[in-house]
């Protein structure tokens, strides 16, 4: 067990670039105090390709922080281990060749407590980088803390999909006690009306602002009359769609979906089992319970997602959609910056817990064009085969989510916290 | 060598359906005219699980007719095997189970002749079905000649890569006389302005007029202005970004385009060998020869021609900027009904003989709605992980494209007629 | 549908080579018999990447005496076409490079009928050959006639596998009016006492003798006192096994046995199949008919084999014990050179109609050197994992067994004609 | 880091069981001295399916005593936690399910220090059971301490395997100094003269004589006249087969060797690589050093074995002509118990430091029945598809081998620490 460091005192106001610094130490320690529940041996596994041991995340994030400020900026920095500039880059092809990620989970070495002192080693040079560096280098922290975010959520979805395959059904976290669950009234059902309407990320010029490169430009998009469900669908709503054969009418499914959910024995969400009562069970980072109905349905792919929709005679929100819902009726408001535990206390009938998927593929917006250099990797190279989802789950760091953020995944994808809600024409 | 079937005459002009009962009959007659230059043995092969044999296209064509229109709208109409309904399926899960798609090329009977016979006896059956049936009913028939036109395309994709794979380096049809290369000027630029454009199909009403389900309903689309390429790019000019290192350069790629090009060591365009002198030798339907730099760049993935824009700094064109041009500049008239030879003759700095990889991944149109019933799986469920190709090639028959065609494919397919064109923001 | 060529008169009794020439006019002609039944798309087909196409096997096969004998032997001969040299090679690695075998399939051309003519003219420059060479090459044309013989019992074991995939339950040759099955009185036990015996192959000179070079050198194995049963197991036997759950009980198999058994679905023997009324129905080159319980079990794996003999509390034989059975009590007598139907009419209770599988595995006899060149690795290269079989089958031709000769396949092998007899110690 | 456990006294002269009791103590002690130099994280990686963590291997060997004598014998025992029982079962059958090989390093939980006591609650256990046991169970006792070293050997092949895969080349113990290297002189040959010979395991009623099931029972072999090379084949030995283009010479190899070495890209024994000299170097527990050419040659498959032997015009010795020169000559006599350092110190021209590939398939001896119940498994489940090895390896630990010993994997096998030497006939 790590311990848990002590989260550092807030920067003194007048220090420079104070804001950015004082959200860099809250996010560094945040990630720390995620990994303190687990053990070295948590933090080494690696349970499928598209997933990562603990302390590479925990690494990774540091190399993006040395290998993108410290070196280029920091007069006299000292990399803590030139091998770690192949070992933990994820996919950076103009910073050099990279240690193949399905093989992440066979580096034993550095075990965990080395990895604490090279994210020390980090911090120390951050500290003396924010010092001295201009308002452009700066920027580019920001970058690095809301890319750590993002790792923080993998974190989570990752450990998760390791631990639920042991037979000890392993526990991430205590669960705080639960509250009865509350029968959930239908949906209500938000009205847009057709038209030009403004979306995408305009810099409004507030301090600490930070949004991705992919998320802008600000454009208009098009937009037809129709109603968005103000709640995602729920684990009750989604059983009466297993319980009416959804997994087995093909009629309903996307041709791949259909393909894979047969080869794969798919028959619910992830994670749920059937106990020997005939009950739902659902194995969750607090260990395994039963599944409740008045909860968001997650873990569900695309496919189960547009499947779902076909079956309820309705269709799944564009991502515009979806934005301009988030920005007019407040489904996913910024969140403010207040570090809170993780993951999120579940609240019954929450309005948003999961991560959305919509109907729109992930591709640059007019305009688009990635940064020049390694850090134009970031997002652009992706835009082919997946899915845009919005919103946030449980599990996104508070700060870090936003109306405009376009999160992606393949439609095949189940392990992150992701469901969706309904939509219909007008 | 099978014979060529006679072409059967024209009906009379007041045979009932008279217009669609030509089209069944001529679109009947092209199919067998593509195969007769095929041996049995040729027909019989399947090189890859995308890929079906020459005499299965023949079948399955035929069963389309069978099961759509002969079972349920003639009566009295005898199935010429049972078993067929099975083995024709291609993925119509309403129908009931099918052969699998990979498991095609070990069909050996039906034999080629015997198919013949297939075909000939629905062929009878429609006649009759033609004389009696009502509007709705010949609605299907003029389906089914669009569905066999697809596959027509695809005889000829499908027996080009098979061929291909014979060290033999075997000939489909003896190649007309070369007409002389001539230098290419660069292209010229169509201007879009922005705005509102109406895409889309909507009908007029004319006779034999057609479109599939996912080119519907017609509606607004908002345009940014731009300009657009007025011939896709040439072989010449792909040369250019091969000798630049295009093919090295991981800066240019979406990853997965990256990571697949890597994994199959993609170093040209599909069916492209470099000779022992150092040229480009390409294998086509005709036999080896060397690659003409005046024609349009073929057998490229979406990765392929994504990353050639990336390197020219430009982009390709979204499928409303592509249709919009299509119908203002005529890049893609529909075709005349009339029958020609095939493939089609090519004529040098001919501006359409590929189909054109846009940006715009395929999804349904708003308000779109799959029919009802097995038909409704024609289109609609495949609607994830492809991406729009739009025009025709050389190998689509006359008769089948317009400006509203979506064509689809994935992203990493090669082996169809498929180039690309340029388009840029103004 | 091939015509079947007439066969060529017997030599006179003075020509040159006269034994050898008759024996290669008869294998030849017997080949094409064998081809007769099948159209050429059934030729075409690959069903698996170990077994080709009955086409493949007509050309390989005149390969070899082209390659072995005309082109190194008969001054002025003329290749066929110089590209089968590579497109016919199995696997002769000193001879070139060559066509991938799970490509085979893909071959379209030459078609049938030109490796009719291929075969035409190799026969003719064999002819031609024999009328001038010496003993030493004829010696060669008696391995082709060999070789070509083993290849004729694949040509019926690969077509059988590629047919049985297709579900409309093809045909290759009509059945023989059946026999009443009689019940089967339990196997006798043949004696063999401990000692020295001797094995192996050893020349005795007599015309047209002949053996493969893994045959020998001829030795002295030590055997243990035992007793080997006087039939193979028969399919009623082996259906007690079934039913007495001997594919669900571990503890009977071989590790890699059970694995492969549970991966793969084995319940029974290849080409079985229950009905509708539970009874046992098996696919045969006939067509599908019920499981009769006099004849020998057959497509078993070595696995399969092994673990039915565990049950019964007997052993396999090792390939020595057979061996010496063989010559002693007439198991295996070698069969005269006089042509029969394929395949042989099956008669009840016989008691040798299935390769058997051994216990032992393949391996050099001691002082075995292989061939000088490319004829060397014929059977040499091949002792490794897999296991001997010995007898003949229902599909071995006439004139081909005898009791020294040594099949191999590998224990998961079940598209041969294999089945096995009992053991035990005494 | 995990505390080296203190060495448990060995017992009085008159406690029950004496003998065995030490040998229980000392090679528990030795396991965890093994695992002593790995940190938490080293122990939980698995670096490919035939390879298992140092913890999993820890804590099967607990299991196997717990599941095979503290279950059945020892009368109050409480199993330290059931769940164990399935996820520490390697392969037993009858045991129960068994969590899959694969996925052996997905398992972080139970951690380090829980295997250290899970042990410990099993040494507690197995010191109760010895105080009142038979001797029928203590025997069992010995077979589970010759098992556990069995796994000592796998720590070390299996945790040599996954560090040598990190790009930060970690070392797993320091190295002694260096003794020069002497030149080798060529090495001389053991005649043997044909005749009958007695091999396998005869039990002599010494204090801790042991064998496994699969050395007996003791039986003639007849052996023919030949001679054994009184040394393994050295690196320099075998540098010399690589510089005469041995890795691409495909008459030298078997078949299925030969695809598998191009497929896999092999040119040299496993964890060798050219360095930027062209200085061979090679992987080691000890870190990555200059290739010796007075050492065996280790880490070669049996396919390489086979083709170094083909090209030297020798052979692979049977495992009976190893066995008879083992015991005739010394060449592996059994070792004394007394407990020394891991791994064994190298000495220059050591006569045995390697496992031998011998051309012997893994069989039964005549007369072998394996035991009843799930111990039964141990041996007699992998009798096909391996070869066996004889000797001792630098790996091996002491009080371990004996000449009757019989090592087996499959002949692709290149993780272990296995060499060979060569015979010739006479």
């Amino acid at each position: 067990m790590i311990a848990v460091p002590a989260h550092r005192p807030a920067p003194s106001a007048d220090a420079p670039h104070g804001a950015i610094r004082a959200r860099y130490r809250r996010v560094r320690a945040e990630t720390e105090a995620l990994a303190a529940a687990l053990s070295p041996e948590d933090q080494t596994i690696q349970s499928m390709d598209d997933a990562s041991p603990t302390k590479w995340h925990r690494a990774h994030t540091s190399w993006f922080f040395e290998t993108f400020l410290l070196v280029p900026h920091l007069e006299g920095y000292t990399t803590f281990d030139p091998a770690f500039r192949m070992v933990f880059n994820s996919y950076y092809e103009q910073v050099g060749p990279y240690h193949p990620r399905p093989q992440r989970g066979v580096l034993s070495r550095p075990g965990a407590a080395e990895v604490g002192a090279y994210r020390a080693h980090v911090d120390a040079g951050m500290e003396r980088l924010l010092d001295v560096c201009d308002d452009r280098v700066a920027e580019l922290v920001l970058i690095g803390t809301h890319h750590e975010q993002q790792h923080q959520e993998l974190i989570l979805t990752d450990i998760k999909h390791a631990l639920s395959l042991s037979p000890l059904c392993p526990v991430y976290a205590a669960a705080a006690p639960e509250v009865a669950a509350a029968p959930l009234a239908p949906p209500g059902w938000w009205a847009l009306e057709g038209g030009i309407h403004r979306v995408g990320f305009a810099p409004s010029g507030a301090p600490l602002e930070f949004a991705f490169d992919n998320e802008g430009p600000a454009h208009d998009a098009l937009i037809r009359p129709c109603a968005i469900a103000d709640r995602p669908v729920s684990n009750g709503e989604f059983r009466a769609f297993i319980d009416d054969g959804g997994y087995r009418r093909s009629e309903l499914w996307l041709s791949e979906g259909w393909h894979l959910a047969r080869e794969q024995g798919w028959e619910a969400p992830g994670y749920w089992r059937k106990g020997e009562d005939g009950e739902w069970r659902v194995y969750t980072l607090h260990g395994e319970r039963t599944v409740r109905d008045d909860e968001p349905v997650c873990h569900v792919s695309y496919f189960e997602a547009a499947a779902y929709a076909q079956w309820a005679g309705k269709r799944l929100p564009t991502e515009f959609e979806w934005e301009v819902c988030a920005r007019r009726f407040g489904a996913a408001e910024a969140d403010d910056e207040v570090q809170r535990p993780h993951p999120r206390p579940l609240k019954p009938g929450i309005r948003q817990e999961v991560w959305e998927w919509t109907q729109s593929a992930y591709a640059p917006y007019p305009g688009f064009r990635a940064a020049e250099g390694a850090l134009g990797e970031y997002n652009g190279k992706f835009m082919v085969n997946q899915q845009v989802l919005r919103g946030r789950s449980c599990a996104t760091p508070f700060g870090h989510a936003r109306p405009t953020y376009r999160n992606f995944f393949p439609a095949s994808a189940r392990w992150q916290f992701a469901g969706f809600r309904l939509a219909e024409d007008r």
